[in-house]
């Protein structure tokens, strides 16, 4: 049990340990139940956070709390929309509310440092208002120097390292959902969950310069897979997965020194 | 894949033919992070939510949602108390709009079978009432079919099945925290996460007959465990888990039949 | 006017010399209108919350606030069900509300020691979230030596006193609603709000061990009575109630010595 | 039992019998924990709608249900402000609730009647959302027949009824509190609770035309009465309170014919 | 640009300048959007108050920050009642946070003085919740010399100095809603927007002593109007908006000297 | 009066007849008052969005709504920070709390084209979050065929229509603030409002890849400008105002054509 990352797996004396003793930070994922096409899990965000989480925590010394499973709503541009079976999202002050109790929590055990780990697009507004409004609240309680860090999968993620990949260019990344990046990172950390025959052989989707409330679905892949798949592989996964990682792992050698 | 219980691992056409074509009930395990002495981890009630509704799934054919991780705020009398280090739980408030949210998408998918799965008592009064606003919700939302079974852990608990375990009479089942039963269901379940070098020695806890805001620690044991351990054993574990199982099942077999 | 021990009663310079002056605690009853069959009022919890605090104000020198009349909803394996027409009750959040806000402007007046008065089970829950909240909230106005006291009914409740009045055993306290002990009780304190030539004829009721969403009405007795009222005595009322007021009267005590 | 206009007096059963059979009005009485000066009783406000409620609902044939006791904030210009020890408030957002959640109980039960009894001139704005949020609800709720009659207080008082008692003029409606008029009123329903000896000697309060936050609590006299008292008398009180009545029972009769 | 009373034209440096340096007064005009008959714009409360703003900001050297457009829902007996088409308002509860939350930014930014400028009678209660909550919540950030001043629209109105315009005396400043005096007022500061044509001849509304819940909106006139429009003038109109000018001048010279 | 785009200046009357009769859709304008360097005032965004919403209403025959001035708060790395003195920011909740309202109205009032006219990348989620809610509120009241548009300012912007003032190339769409192509807009809009003597000389803000709480302020340039300004043109704020309205004016075509 000692060697464990996972808070969840800790005695609270061994976590209280590592929190004050060591002041380990707190890694929190954030993750999605998400439509990913008929060829990857509904949890596929979740799971890549917590693997995320988990590779960082080991290479930093740093505790991973068990994950927020729902995040906010799918939207048509980036997630294919909510309107999918399966898809299951929060309201945003669900959401924020969960990031901030927690939040509220840590600061009281002891723990000075936060650490969101998130990589689902529709998540981030509503981790940083839960984040700011967290602090608000941490002071109110007396508490004046936790800092929450919040790495940025997009400003990360490093598509040189990929261009390989893609000989003819990398098409978009803000379509990028079960796509090839997705499949190849989900083929990394847990090809068991992929099904390669379903593929779907849908093109690069057309999704129109606005939005519309209800959704108009009709632009949207009944698939819900917004790029090609074709040429998903596990090494580009891990390319990206390794570099998302880095990412993490830099950002908390930075902040948390 | 087309076998697990588990919405994570299902794509969402998986997960679309089984709610509407099989009709099958979602079970959502609603768990807890809270101090369980120095020898049982601090997902002890996550993990035990997650064991009955995986095997409660595979019996009656069920699906399980991603778990609510955290839960309500352990008191004194029943769980050691919210003071703990590691104890990390969220407000009435935000535990409720979690249930509320995803009973609603749940509905939205075409569900209409939801199942509570949840031990920790502090969490029961507020699933009750996300369960009541979830209907309310939901009848608004033209859904007036849709039902949620709460199994109670306490009604279902059948003390005369282990009463070989107690020859002098089991002594309190509202301080069962972290004692002999639960730390048995944890050799049962999880032995590789039950520390028995680190059991506690300490005798059934004196909680006076009220509760003190802020709360009055003294009555507590600093270990967090209000029974004795010694005792415990896997054999026990595995009597009271399937009575647990069985609950479900019969439950689920009564009310969705 | 200067003997009350009611709030209601006294003037504002009065109250304040108490609070003040003579550092008395406030009482604060927590009520329900529920349905208690036939031959109780929908009352019942509210005029025995009102008493025990009367009565308890009195013994220990303190002041009685205004009621809070309405509870939470009643479940139906402890009150029959919220669906009863006349069971009137408030959302969670609603009752939490109400509650931070009086224990903010109590301790605004002066006032460190609060004690609820709560006999309605549904309440329980809702009424120790409140009291939390309370006391992070006056933690920020920069009290922080404010200390609720909530006696806990069910553990201060002493079967052995009125063993007489059960000869063949007492069944049970959890379904003990409008029966006989809570009749008694009434008897006691109210006879004239007893209607005796109403009494119910039903049998203990058989609630299974698992609630549902709408609620499934047909566990419950149509006449909303749990248990059976015949044996129902003034006598066992006042042994019952006297027990409570000592309860409430200990605890104080002991907490605001 | 069966002639008492009081919800709290009935079972559940008679309560269902008027509401459904007769179609009866239910009365709310809104109240307020308010200093009223050193010689009435901080329960003015609550005990005087109480007493139109009963008077009012035995002459239209009601209900009254049990009252919120607490109001909305006390204003320096109207009630002497709110910092005062022992007014007792709740926050805008608490007082609206617990109308909104009793408006949808009472819309289940049957009733689609409901009066709010109010005096307290700070609570209007609030009632009055209240009852458009409830009126919002019930309609979400499938009840569109429901309506909420609120007779205005100042509207109603007929100055002229008193004129005889002001022979220099009426001085000022808007800063009647604890004054001449209100201790009459007092002195009629509740003489017990007026201490005579303790009328204060104040002037007419001079309250600038303008409220700061915090409150500028130099303009209150420091009795908390914002008018003078002497001259009170039953006699005037019975006109008032008669007048108020009269007030409701129209409105109701209009209303609700 | 450094000429303007408008924060909306300011830099942030010179914002802060006048703000840190100078300490000017931040004047919030809170609006409405509201009927005001077939010959008034929609804008009319917003409009009052953005002049009422900027006359009073330039005279006392303040800054108009930029205006809460929407108000409160209109009532049937001061503005007609919100069931006009057109009319178009907040609910309590997010009129409240708006204000909030402006002030904690404007505590943040370092101002200490905030201004309310407020006509349209529904808002008044919500704006002074909302200080009181603004008070609090500036207190909790460690800010207590935060002052808020809301100078009251009624009580400065001064009807002698327009007695001239009345010569059978003035007949209800209630139901002045779109009448003769709002519209002279109109017809000074906007009168481009007034439409003397559509001039409506409604007499004055006879409104009952109480309101109910849906509106009866049998008592308001179609036009929206509830007293007459015939004999507004401009010569009236810059009387009355000079008189509420000086009335916000004067509170803030008093209460920020 | 009959000509303008603009709610504020129409009477209920005429409002109503374009809504019902000319079914117009109505364009809320969602700003925001955030610091945009020495150079620009405080409220560019607002001016912004309210020149897109007229000259779009204009083109398209709509109704431009009083706008919401204020806005989510300013993040490091799109807007400075939320840190800057003059950068006036609502809480998310708040935000979402007034769209959600005024679109209620707007359906109550007949109205079932709303088009969202935002330009503040940090309203974005929130602004999505209160369409959705809106959507489901409005499906509540019996509303559901009310449909929001919300055009993507990112998704609009064509930047090859300026490529020919960025020789060097453009540099960084996420850092374009208060830089060369904001202050090229405002030159085109709102001249007056520029000040061409303090355009300060910061060369491309340097963001590092993650967000911290509270934030990192020592990464944006204390100007509060993240990119370059010079050679801002009027010229080019033309192309990019009008590729803006094109962009509004072609997604109601064909949203609501």
């Amino acid at each position: 049990m000692n060697e464990s990352v996972l808070m969840s797996e800790l005695s609270w004396n061994e976590y209280q340990r590592r929190i004050i003793d060591e002041q380990q930070p707190v890694l929190l994922p954030v993750g999605a139940i998400e439509q990913h096409g008929p060829h990857l899990p509904l949890a596929t965000d979740l799971l890549v956070v917590q693997a995320i989480a988990e590779h960082t925590a080991k290479k930093v010394g740093g505790i991973v709390a068990p994950p927020l499973c729902y995040g906010y709503k799918s939207q048509c541009r980036s997630g294919g929309g909510n309107h999918f079976c399966g898809t299951t999202s929060l309201d945003a002050d669900t959401l924020i509310k969960n990031i901030v109790d927690l939040a509220r929590e840590f600061g009281r055990h002891g723990a000075r440092k936060l650490v969101m780990v998130d990589v689902h697009f529709e998540n981030d507004m509503f981790v940083i208002e839960a984040s700011d409004l967290a602090i608000r609240e941490l002071k109110r309680e007396g508490i004046d120097d936790f800092k929450i860090l919040k790495p940025n999968m997009a400003a990360i993620t490093n598509l040189e390292n990929i261009a390989q990949f893609y000989p003819e260019g990398f098409t978009s990344m803000s379509l990028e959902h079960a796509g090839k990046l997705e499949t190849s990172v989900m083929l990394y950390l847990h090809p068991e969950l992929v099904d390669i025959e379903k593929f779907p052989q849908d093109e690069l989707a057309q999704i129109p310069p606005y939005d519309t409330f209800p959704p108009a679905t009709e632009h949207v892949p009944p698939s819900g897979v917004l790029c090609p798949v074709s040429g998903a592989c596990r090494e580009m996964g891990k390319i990206v997965f390794d570099d998302l990682v880095d990412g993490w792992v830099d950002a908390i050698n930075v902040v948390f020194p």
